[in-house]
């Protein structure tokens, strides 16, 4: 496959996601890095940009004049990937895709519902492709789960258990210490910590497999750690759209529990369970019957389960190869609309603006459910209620 | 150690209860079979009696037959064991208290909140044990998760996760199986149908091991075979009386799930996680520290879990030896009264008619919740609120 | 069922194996404890009997003085269980059948091939039950996947795999203690250590469940630590009756394995694994297939293994139920005759002399095969070559 | 770190080993493919090339195109891999030494032992990196394992448990099919097929974790399936050049294990065990305490696993990203003679031509031994023979 053109904004020296960023895009070789805006410090961020082979002209010292200089060329990247700080998503985000570039951004899209909104809407209106970075959608197995369930294997999807816990914000004593303290505090974050922070991950998730969406929500926030402002532990029920109940929880103080994102999806005819941290394998209970395992690489997997696998079976893939799994669909879908041709279907689930956006919307209701003595609160975006 | 002589109400032929009981009552050879009747039909019960050893004139033909029979000997029955259909504990139980008998009840306790209170008060008043069935806390490990938390291992318990989930009631075609169906009915069960049957299980486990009780609950009850009247999944968060926040999730149609009754504890210093279908391994991971495996008979284990233990580290024990531990420590509790001696320590944490009352009041607490939109409530027994 | 009379030789106060035959023996009521020689200090073992409700006059002070006692009596118990050190179980067990005893021996059945080849031929002699204590072959699991092979699931057994491995002989600085040393001490317990104490019962289980009987074997001993005569670490491969191969590892330095024991058996048409420390799932996976994961209690399971369940599926059983499954298939046997009616066919499958002669055969080639560079040995009790 | 030029040999389309090597190469942006030979059809190879964004002038039809052509350039590659089918291996990477390349070349390294110790030589003379593709030492925690016992923490090693069995060449009925039928052609394939082809990985992984060097051997192979000349099951038991024995088992007939590579490590003061499937956890057992679970992340780890990690902590990373940490231990040996500085010590440790020699050296001496009834036999290469 012909290399595309790819830039980034963000993602610098030090940074922990810019290398997860470059390795996913690079491991296929669809993309060569060919721009980026790296650094809040202009000569950092080009210099850094050299160190990276990124060509003089197109090391650039802010976004602003990335979006200016790559708008010019003829040879302007095919995709943006936007991994600046939160707050600055929405803007970055938004002019790129107002003049007409491919984007893909880091979670979370924006900083409320209504940017939200924006970005969908901006998003349909300029036609590019606009995604948002929810990773753990393209472990293979996950897929194949989400393919099952389309399938029909599972019949209706009644009960979905999700998690997302893990216990690295568990030191007290640690809790004021400056690398952890904001990720707790209202004015930097918004009005969720550990629900915004790992819950939607275990929502987006819940939702990419089942097919089902939010509809209401009842939610549980608390603060293990007094100190604390913000929620470093989640209980939130969900009734989702095809009528099953999702139960998510999420925590930072649940020490032994390292990623821990599972997913459970119980159907009419059988039940799924998968672990983030042992991705290859994938546990199968027809009703009554008996549990069998998946692996990864079998043959007789779904071909959206073959197109995200790599390497033969036994062997373990793990996370950085489930993050390719999304440029690697990007790549796909743009090389189509350059070549005029439809594209695999098995490319086209990565997550999206829409995605971002109900994120946005449940984050919203369950901060205001949580305030409310666990009321049950409309989990929709604005544009999706009646 | 000298022989009990034991009795019993209900369990005949057929039954799932009654040899279960017989074997943790036999076991370690603490009791003699010496009294019993067996079955609501007198003389199926009289006839069972004989094929399990029972003398003649101890073979009764009911519970209250049994009663003034027992009542007139010497050599008195040391502990009655009430196993008959749910709605019947409640007199039997009380009537025996009455009368100076020490008694293990089957769970549920009773059918109201009010007869549990009033059988705490029977039991305190009558001076005999009131024990009731919680046999989960038998298990060795689950004795030593206990003892880590009373000796200050974890700090405070901050948070609590309790699960008990199977799959079993999952077949809707199998829903109106009359085997099934009774089970989700209010007129023979009550108000609550998962949560009482299984919930109340993993309620007690969290109490057990946090020496924390229950104080307030927000509940959601679902049906996931829209036949059913009563909640076939449950999700209930609570606020503990040691400020641990708890959150219990029970299901019957989480198909795959076999048993699964799970608990993980967090507090300040470490967590830890246990779970019924491989009770003999725990573990425990210290804050900032590596999780490591505690095997039952491992030789630096709780005198609690030493005491609970019957084979040497690495060979499997299982729910009939949790069982039977029940049975131990009742013996070992009966026999320092008849010595006028005080009983070992690590024998005294047997669940009683404080655990009966206490899952009486959170089952009323999660129906009234779950039919308020998940209000908080209060799951406190009445005589235990200011 | 009728209690059956019993009697113990050994296992007195402080013996771990005695009290493991108490609760074998008493768990489903099939015998009753009647008479005993617990000690060889006579008056201590008088005493304990009674500790355990033996009559005075069936209290023996040894073992000849109870064959002469018993003998005497109609009701003369049902079955002898011998517990004692290992150099007296031949003289033990061959006086008791030859009075018309059925014998439960300890393993290891004798010190000797010869005498191991004398007890077969008494035992036959007599017509009498003469069981080996090979306790881990009463696991339901192990004895569906006996029932596995045997219907043909399976195809015929290539390959076979089966370890028993700890580690708690691995510090050098306790290799001296007494309670260590004379494991590997040729002078108290004959020519092979490790292989004599833990390899036996995997490969009794090899055969248990192949159906195939070792006919040549090649061993390499190691002693890991260098003080002791004996080895502590052995690998042995064999060629089976039916063609199988089986690789045979046993070890006792294995430093973080409990009581390892574990078996895999690879046939034509699937292959399965099991290990005792979670002994209630069996891994069952088809050629070209999903493993499976096979739940103790399902309601598919073979006669055999639902002979030796009593908890329904997801409730852990252990050790002492797998024990208590052989005196289970004794007392069937033994009322059977009794009644004059032919057993059940899924109790005959309990270890017998045979299985005691064919470990002793096995122990003596592997020592000699050791001593001579791992050659080829003849592995059959000489009564069974050509 | 700039960019170094990469040449490949083999691996074109339809390769499976191919893409492996280029997202291994590709994935730390170290290496640029800049030249290739990459199919036995010039043709092929050199369209293929170009779908790679090879350069026309560097897109060799055959190997010895490419030797002359790199050679006569400035710029020529830095790293050479060879790829190509086994029988070449030999041939390639002599000339590419001898004429100043630095190779990486494919396991077998060569066909026989002479052509082995003629490599080893050859490379010393060149004074270039000879490396040979034992990807599976790449893992973060396999190399944190050797750093365990390089730096003391097991004292001596006693005892080495390797596997690697697998059961996808367990289907009688598919054996003649030629896709798995070359796999046990002698002609083809040379004297050993299971054992060298997965056997000499285990036998790696052992010496390369424990730093001990086979010695002697004795082996036992069987072909399970009748029709084939080769073993598909072997059982090697080796004395290491510390004194420690290793039990070396592979398999392709073991229905239901995936790629099973596992490592267990027995030493004086505690053992280790890892399993290739699920490589982000290692157990590690002090002696006479608990197994504790080391997460790849951690911040504890030695230096090599953490130059070894690329993603944080709870994230599972696969064997994709082991293989890319060959050639960044590559990279980074090779930028390090270019700059004129030692690398860092935790780059070393890549696999070399003596790994090759001694995988050699291995299988000629168990194919030796399992011919002579498993008698011991030289395991050295006759370079280290005294």
């Amino acid at each position: 496959m012909a290399r595309l053109n790819w830039g980034m904004i963000g993602g610098g020296e030090g940074s922990q996601i810019g290398p997860a960023h470059r390795i996913g895009a690079g491991l296929d070789g669809h993309f060569t890095l060919a721009a980026g805006a790296f650094d809040v410090d202009p000569a950092k961020g080009v210099e850094f940009a050299g160190t990276l082979g990124v060509a003089e002209d197109r090391a650039y010292g802010d976004w602003r004049a990335m979006l200016e200089g790559e708008t010019a060329r003829d040879d302007r990247v095919d995709l943006v990937t936007v991994a600046t700080p939160n707050a600055t998503h929405y803007e970055i985000t938004k002019a790129f895709l107002e003049n007409g570039f491919n984007v893909l951004c880091e979670k979370p899209m924006t900083m409320t519902v209504a940017e939200a909104e924006d970005i969908v809407a901006t998003a349909r209106k300029s036609g590019r492709i606009c995604a948002v970075n929810y990773g753990y959608s393209g472990y293979p197995m996950v897929r194949h789960m989400r393919a099952m369930v389309a399938g029909g294997e599972l019949g209706r999807v009644r009960l979905i258990k999700a998690e997302f816990a893990h216990g690295f914000h568990a030191n007290a004593a640690d809790a004021d210490n400056p690398r952890i303290r904001w990720r707790y505090d209202p004015q930097q974050i918004g009005p969720s910590a550990q629900f915004a922070d790992c819950g939607i991950h275990a929502l987006h998730m819940a939702s990419f497999v089942s097919g089902q969406e939010a509809e209401e929500l009842s939610a549980d926030f608390v603060s293990c750690i007094a100190s604390r402002t913000l929620e470093d532990d989640a209980m939130v029920s969900f009734r989702m759209s095809g009528g099953a109940v999702l139960r998510l929880w999420t925590s930072s103080v649940a020490v032994g529990r390292m990623h821990g994102l599972t997913l459970q999806v119980f159907g009419e005819k059988g039940g799924l369970s998968w672990e983030q941290e042992h991705p290859n394998q994938l546990y199968w209970t027809p009703v009554d019957g008996r549990t069998q395992i998946i692996e990864r690489g079998a043959p007789d997997l779904s071909a959206a389960a073959q197109r995200a696998s790599r390497v033969t079976i036994g062997h373990a893939e793990g996370m950085p190869l489930a993050f390719a799994n999304i440029y690697a669909d990007l790549a796909e879908v743009i090389m189509a609309e350059k070549e005029s041709r439809s594209p695999d279907p098995a490319a086209t689930h990565y997550p999206t603006a829409l995605d971002g956006l109900r994120s946005m919307a449940a984050i919203s209701a369950a901060v205001e459910s949580a305030n409310k003595s666990g009321n049950w609160t409309d989990a929709r975006p604005p544009s999706f209620r009646g």
